[in-house]
């Protein structure tokens, strides 16, 4: 690939990113207003200047577009995870102070949109099939952790207890917070406080 | 209603217990043998000696003979949270401790059963929207679980967050027990020692 085919590739990169961004907030305006079950794709292209194939180049379905920030969410908590110290956690709460940093930098992200949280937090609640999907992209980030602490040589009893109680915090948060994400960064940041102030030996 | 009817009540009463459970374990035994997919609840019925109309009267769906003992598992629950302490459980290393008795007797529960839990686990290991409908039904038990903290006196965040944490040392003795209930018992009891013991002050 020569020099001059990168501005092509960022422009046409630009373009799709704008387009996407265009659908997913066309779809959550229009999920807004007359609810997730009552929008059809083709209202969601028609709204957003597209036709039907250019929805479907980007989401495999309606639901898709719900759960269109997964990869910005993944984004951080990767980006987090890379600045995890060298030495191994074998401590749980050792490892529970560093899993807190990596699940505030998820909701950190989240916070930097709150009207499209607002949105989602309202969606996942209303519909169980996207409760579940939400539920097992939770469980995924999980696993993530996981995997992350048994990576840099967390025991595995300790790894696997440590990953779901950082998701309990997370639970608790979103619970507590409701659909306001930065009263969820702060809930997470609070369940953490107390799991590690009761932690604190 | 007479002294006199009661036997006949309780003869009833016995008799669609036992078709109920020939019912599961006759479904049991085949999913095991040829897979969930595979299995209709014709050939269900068939192999237990009833008619598909008199399935239907049990269970709604094949999914439900599934989670057949969800009302044992529920009434472990609530008989251990009858035996709760009078004085309010405020601080958070106290629920905690409150919270591993119930959780444990659930597990006791179902390691009464170990061939069935057995099952169990791989069905919704193998099957997502098995392992969906168990997940809601674990969320439900920490709903149950935080309803009975705050109408005990737990403060809200406490009893959300202490009911997400017992939540955690379930899945992760679910995960590190594997399809062994005995185990899982174990490893749920070790699952507090550990969030216990680095909570102990």
């Amino acid at each position: 690939m020569s020099a001059n085919t990168f501005p092509v590739e960022s422009l046409r990169d630009r373009k799709r990113r704008q387009t996407r961004e265009r659908i997913v907030e066309t779809a959550f305006a229009l999920f807004m207003e007359r609810g997730f079950d009552a929008v059809t794709v083709d209202e969601i292209a028609e709204q957003a200047e597209i036709g039907r194939t250019t929805f479907f180049r980007y989401f495999g379905d309606k639901q898709e577009v719900v759960f269109s920030t997964e990869d910005d969410f993944l984004h951080a908590l990767t980006a987090a995870m890379g600045d995890a110290p060298a030495e191994p956690l074998r401590d749980l709460a050792q490892v529970l102070a560093a899993s807190r940093r990596l699940l505030l930098a998820i909701c950190t992200e989240a916070a930097r949109n709150p009207g499209h949280y607002a949105v989602y937090h309202r969606l996942v609640r209303q519909h169980p099939e996207l409760e579940d999907r939400h539920t097992r992209k939770t469980r995924h980030y999980a696993d993530l952790l996981e995997n992350h602490l048994t990576g840099h040589g967390t025991p595995p009893a300790t790894a696997v207890l440590a990953a779901q109680l950082t998701l309990a915090c997370y639970q608790a948060a979103w619970r507590l917070g409701g659909h306001d994400a930065t009263a969820v960064l702060r809930e997470a940041s609070d369940a953490f406080d107390l799991l590690l102030g009761a932690t604190a030996v």
